[in-house]
């Protein structure tokens, strides 16, 4: 379009613009939103998420509906993000769903849980396996419309002070671990801790912990944990995929119109679509720096997993017989889990061990 | 807000609205595209991303931004996406870039080569390990902006009439096989095909070709193998992980109001995340099936996979010699791949080998 005939468009669209105004702003409405996060900002993989999710918002409506994020404590601590949204004090978090094991360990399932799902697996179940409507029983009866949002991947097991090699070395342990699996642990002999992020590393350097997991390399790396615990555990069993959920007040997600329903939905799946691609490319690297700074690989013992393994079906077993939303969750992601791993074993795991085959001999 | 209180805003809204009213309608101009796709609409996961776009982009524009969706062969054939939209035919494309690497064979980068990465290394090496900005290049001199979209996760390694045990059994076998790859079985004596999806059934059957790969159990499913060629082979190893690519005619996209520029990315990259998923859900029942239906599930042998691996790498090595992008690519991506990997061995491949182990005991 030449600049003359485009001046003369925007004339016809002042002319016509008292009838089509209304309906433009209705659905455009200036809004104004807080979304709280779990994170501190210094793990720019997490907080990352949230600020792509307020840029991108602000990018699509013409800073119509701006979100403004906040970081974990700042406007409440890092765990209470689900209470924040339940009772409207913001509109909006970014969270792990088992962080709130302790209301309903049924919340699980949201993230992780152990020997669960890898990050695909849970994805899908989550999206075409009936595992987001179960989940909506649960998230409705705390006001909160979710969105799964971004994956961390397989996390790994978490760093030691001193080697576990047997069962009997982690009788006693104090360790921060995330989630539902602290109830399995404590099965083995460990006393589990929920902390927030920004919590462990002083615990872990004053003694009040032996061990701690948190994610992975890339943000394992900026809590600092190498310094002061250095056997570094795999896999993290209890984290197979770790997925993110955004929360947001069932009133306020109501009251939206359908477009900014809309732009909500397909931003927060971008996040989350970012945020793992950014792990993968930021872990590998990270983990090259953590074994070059003193980290000692471990592999978690036959002995260790098989025993988790059965603590956590036992688990699972136990609390199926009183929590029936618990119990429908478990078999519908335990069935799902049964075909997709026929699945990954044919194509996805063949051509991954043959890579890594591969990558070892050249 | 109340009803009363609503009139009276939106009374207000119309009095302020010729000074508000030019700038909406700048940025929200009402548009209608057309996308052509590579795709059958039968192939509800390849099609089903490009109605997911056309949907969504609507529902966020309140209809005002539309495009409408074109199977193959409707505008132009499933392998010539690419030009039509470089050449203006159609605003955008759904495809594959490897249908391309008759025009240059760097376009393999963009969804998949023998033995390169899997569909979570392959979305991060191009958002963050570089890989889209050198595919940028490439793209750029064909007309076209691209977007990642949507991956079909590990292939499966095709249907053949005969097994094949041994190099020699490969020797004269005429096979359907995708992008690159061709050129690499070549070396190892297999004539290849190039041919669009609704093509291969028909050429299968009257025995133009002897062996067919498509992506994997959902879709060739629907396309039929199973009932001319019973011998499926794992892992597809020209296809770790496929990346389809949404192509938009450059000088079109760059006359896009900004905020139209973010709501195609956000949308685009949803329906990437939504199309893996639905891969991951789809595919293990789909096998099942399969399996029942008669097909007899075959590994590849290890003599086939190393005298594959060797003739890729040969293969890379002689049009690095010649094309510098493509060398460049290849840098690029094997350098990202050893970290990947260094990486997957750790967390992602002991948990899956070990849920895999325990579902076959359980």
């Amino acid at each position: 379009m030449k600049r003359r005939e485009f001046l003369q468009a925007a004339g016809l669209g002042l002319a016509t613009t008292a009838v089509a105004a209304p309906a433009i702003a209705q659905s455009m409405p200036e809004l104004k939103w807080r979304l709280t996060a779990s994170w501190p900002k210094s793990l720019d993989t997490l907080y990352g998420t949230v600020e792509h999710i307020s840029k991108r918002v602000a990018e699509i409506t013409d800073n119509k509906f701006q979100i403004q994020g906040f970081a974990a404590g700042e406007i409440v601590p890092g765990l209470q993000v689900l209470d924040a949204v339940q009772n409207g004090t913001v509109e909006m978090g970014h969270t792990a769903g088992y962080y709130y094991v302790g209301k309903d360990p049924s919340f699980a399932f949201a993230t992780a849980l152990p020997f669960g799902l890898n990050s695909r697996q849970q994805e899908s179940w989550q999206q075409f396996g009936g595992g987001i409507e179960l989940l909506d029983e649960l998230f409705k009866q705390y006001n909160c419309h979710a969105i799964p949002t971004g994956n961390t991947g397989a996390q790994m097991g978490g760093w030691f002070r001193t080697e576990i090699k047997t069962l009997h070395d982690l009788n006693g342990i104090k360790m921060r671990i995330g989630g539902f699996a602290g109830r399995v642990v404590a099965k083995l002999g460990v006393v589990p801790q929920q902390l927030a992020p920004g919590d462990i590393y002083p615990s872990l350097e004053k003694g009040t912990i032996d061990a701690a997991e948190w994610v992975g390399p890339y943000d394992d790396e900026k809590l600092g944990f190498v310094k002061i615990a250095r056997y570094y555990y795999y896999p993290g069993w209890w984290e197979g995929g770790a997925q993110g959920h955004t929360l947001i007040n069932i009133a306020k997600w109501n009251e939206l119109p359908k477009n900014y329903q809309a732009v909500l939905t397909a931003v927060i799946r971008e996040a989350g679509l970012i945020q793992i691609a950014k792990y993968d490319a930021q872990n590998p690297p990270a983990m090259k720096r953590l074994l070059a700074a003193g980290a000692q690989l471990r592999a978690f013992s036959p002995e260790i997993m098989e025993a988790s393994y059965k603590a956590a079906q036992e688990t699972y077993a136990e609390i199926s017989q009183t929590n029936p939303l618990f119990k429908k969750l478990n078999e519908s992601m335990s069935a799902y889990r049964g075909d997709a791993y026929l699945w990954w074993q044919i194509a996805e795991l063949p051509f991954d061990s043959f890579m890594i085959r591969q990558r070892t001999r050249t």
